[in-house]
Formats: structure tokens, sequence, C-alpha cells
């Protein structure tokens, strides 16, 4: 059996009480480098903790292998926790290990966890939508540049959708981003703010806005792991 | 001092840890009927529970009494813990409560929950996001149909945008959503699905697409709550 955990943004306060209980009932638990390590601090004596982004080939640990992990260790007969930063199938390659699992003949479950997404911007003071302000929100993987040929997300719709924008993995290219905004007539004045390290004690957020961006660059103290918030309401951010 | 709780999709071990201590802790929990009732099982005695649904005028309660009774309440020295649906800042009128706390001096905080824009689909098997198919998602309300003045959503620019798409308190108005997603070119086959009382254990949930819903209407078991969700993901729905 391998339960998929949603561990939230960072504090372990945020995990649910569901994912907290896999995690107390686990013989091994899978995390990676964005999960909520913090959680581990309370698990019980004898657990195996594997820790994907250190064994060999660092960082980037071939998502086959870390499939190969699960089905392997929970074909030993031991409850499996794959702890996730987030919520599993947000970005998370969740739906990948899930197939992984099925296909294997393995039992696996998944448990939701509070979302980077959202709960990175509301820590910060930041509601995605709001009465009167906005109506929605886009969540989109700013891992690909605007015109990059790996990316099959439509940016100047995105501009023109109305909704507010959330950016993730989007430190690396947040100037081409701002540009293709800003091309598409998005408003020069629109808010951005940017949530470094949403949920744990390092958190720090910063507002700019796209002109700024455009003109001068991103902020200085912009680093990752980043939200991006990109619409009117971003200027409620508590710096 | 008063407390916004993200009390998650329904099922009471998807509330987060933190939310699950300030209602512990709190004198007085105030909830409306998309909250998830049953985390009030565990409450301490003497606790007063208010369900806002439920005091004179019925479930449309203005927000500004529910305001004003969060802030009276606080005043009185008493811990008040304000528990809401899925995330307070998705569509929660969270940031409403918030403002009107800070504007009376009363202290506020807001523990993010999961949104349930995410995990209804992702308890039915729809993961949001999923490599190779979809590299964002968006969410919107539908309570406005495309082409009314109280909607500042472009549904042209969101039917291009390339996300998954994920409409909330759309039941009423799936037919016009779906008319105006085909007027704007997505492809008929878009694999549609709805998924009813998310986290419940009456969940449900069904699989139709756009194509279907232009011709025959929406699917006969939709009722609300549902989360819809539209886009390639959609198909991976377990029903």
């Amino acid at each position: 059996m391998v339960t998929l955990v949603g561990g939230g943004p960072g504090d372990p306060g945020l995990l649910t009480v569901k994912g907290s209980q896999a995690l107390a009932d686990a013989d091994v638990v899978v995390v990676d480098r964005l999960a909520p390590l913090a959680v581990l601090d309370g698990l019980r004596e004898g657990v195996e903790i594997i820790d994907v982004s250190k064994i060999p080939r660092g960082r980037f640990t071939p998502q086959e292998e870390i499939n190969d992990l699960l089905v392997s260790r929970a074909r030993q007969g031991r409850a499996v926790a794959r702890l996730k930063g987030g919520d599993p199938f947000v970005f998370g390659r969740g739906m990948e290990e899930v197939i992984a699992c099925t296909q294997a003949g393995v039992r696996v479950e998944v448990i939701p966890g509070v979302s980077s997404a959202i709960a990175a911007p509301e820590l910060a003071g930041i509601p995605l939508t709001h009465r009167g302000i906005s109506q929605g929100f886009t969540v989109v993987s700013g891992h690909a540049a605007p015109g990059d040929p790996r990316s099959t997300l439509d940016w100047d719709a995105l501009a023109r959708g109305g909704t507010t924008l959330v950016v993730l993995m989007g430190v690396e290219n947040l100037g081409p981003i701002v540009d293709a905004l800003v091309v598409a007539g998005l408003d020069l004045d629109t808010p951005l703010a940017c949530v470094m390290d949403g949920g744990l004690p390092s958190q720090k957020a910063v507002l700019t806005s796209l002109s700024k961006v455009a003109g001068s660059g991103p902020p200085p103290e912009l680093h990752s792991p980043a939200v991006i918030v990109i619409g009117a309401v971003a200027a409620f951010v508590a710096v």
C-alpha cells in the first residue's frame, strides 16, 4: 500500500489530520526537497526515511526510479507514505506515481494537501479571489518560458482571461513571462507580488508591478521557491 | 481574536492540524452550510456554535451581519473560530471578514485549508495538472453566466489559455458556459467531469463531454455542490 500525502506549503501545522495519521502509520516515508521536512520530526522510531533528492544522481532523481522505489517497498509488505510539498496533484507528478503503482498492482491512495499555489499568497495576505476584484485564478508552471516549444500555455489568452495569475516555478523566467503579458495588453500598473518560502519561518514577500519588472527586472530579493501572483489582489500583500 | 479556518472539502480528516487546534481552542465557532460539519462533533463542551445559515433571513445572511457577529463576539474577549468549507480565500469571502475585523481593531489570523477546487477532482481521480497533458489550471466561479454583466471573466480567453478549467458554483449555468467555450473553439471532444459532494461519503462523479452537454444538456445526476472539470485530465475520473 502506497499513500501519497499532500504535505502543504511548509508549516507542519498545515498538514492534514489524515496525512499526519498516514505518516504516523508508515513503515517507509519517501520525501523530496519541497516536502515539509519538519513533519518528519514526529515520526515513530524505526521508520525508514528516504530522501529521493539525496539518492545517487542528486536532486534530479528520475521519476521512474521514484516509482520503482515506491512499488518495491510496497511489495515488501510495508506501508509506504510518499510525502510531497503542497498538493500531490498540483505539479507534484502525483498522478504518474499513482499510475505506476496501479500498473504494478500496488494499492494507492491520495490524500489531498494544502496547495502552496493558494496558501503561500494567503499567508502573505493575498486572497486569490475577492468580491468585486477577482472571480477566478489561474495557476501555471513558469518552468517553460512563453514561446518555448515545451509550453502548451497560451500566454496571450492567460493575460486576457480576467483571472488572477499565479505562477509557480517562475523565478528563472519571470522576465519573459512579464514581457509576454505586457505584449498581450495586460495593464502595466498591474501589481505583482512574489512570496518566497511560503509557510516557512523564512517566508518573505515583495510587491512590485508589471511595469517595474518590465523596466528594471525582477526584484532583487526574488529566489526559489517562490509563488508569483499577478493581478489587482496582489496589492493586498503584507510586506 | 478571530481565526478563519479552512475546513477542507468535507472529510473531517482533511482539516489541517492547525485548523483542528484552533477549533479545539475556540469559545465560539461560526459555520455556514458549506463547512465540514462533521468536525464539530469533536469540539469541547460549552462551545457556542453559530450556524449563520440558520439565523434569521436564512441561508443568505448578509455578509455584513456575519462580519458584525465575528467582531462582537471577539470584543467579548472570546476566541472566535470562523469555519469555512475549502479554503477561506477561494470564493470564501474570507478577505471581507479579515478586512472587517482589522477595521474594527480585532486581531485576525487565517489558516489555509484544502481547497475543494483541487481536492474534489483529486478524490475522484483527476489531477488538475499532468505531465504532457496540462501545465496549469484555472478556477472560476460559474455564478455569473458568460455574458452576464456581473461577470468579469473573458470566457473566450479562458477557452484558449491551454489550462484545465475548474468551475465552481457552475451547476445552474453549465449550459451557457459550455456554449461559450464551444463558440470560442474549445474542442467538442473535450472531456467534462462533474464531482458532486466531493470529500463527503455521498461523493459521486460523472464523465461527459462538451459535445454531449452542448447537444443533450447537463448530465441528469448533476447537482450542487459540484466541481466541474473541463479538459483532457477530466478523462481520468473514476466513476
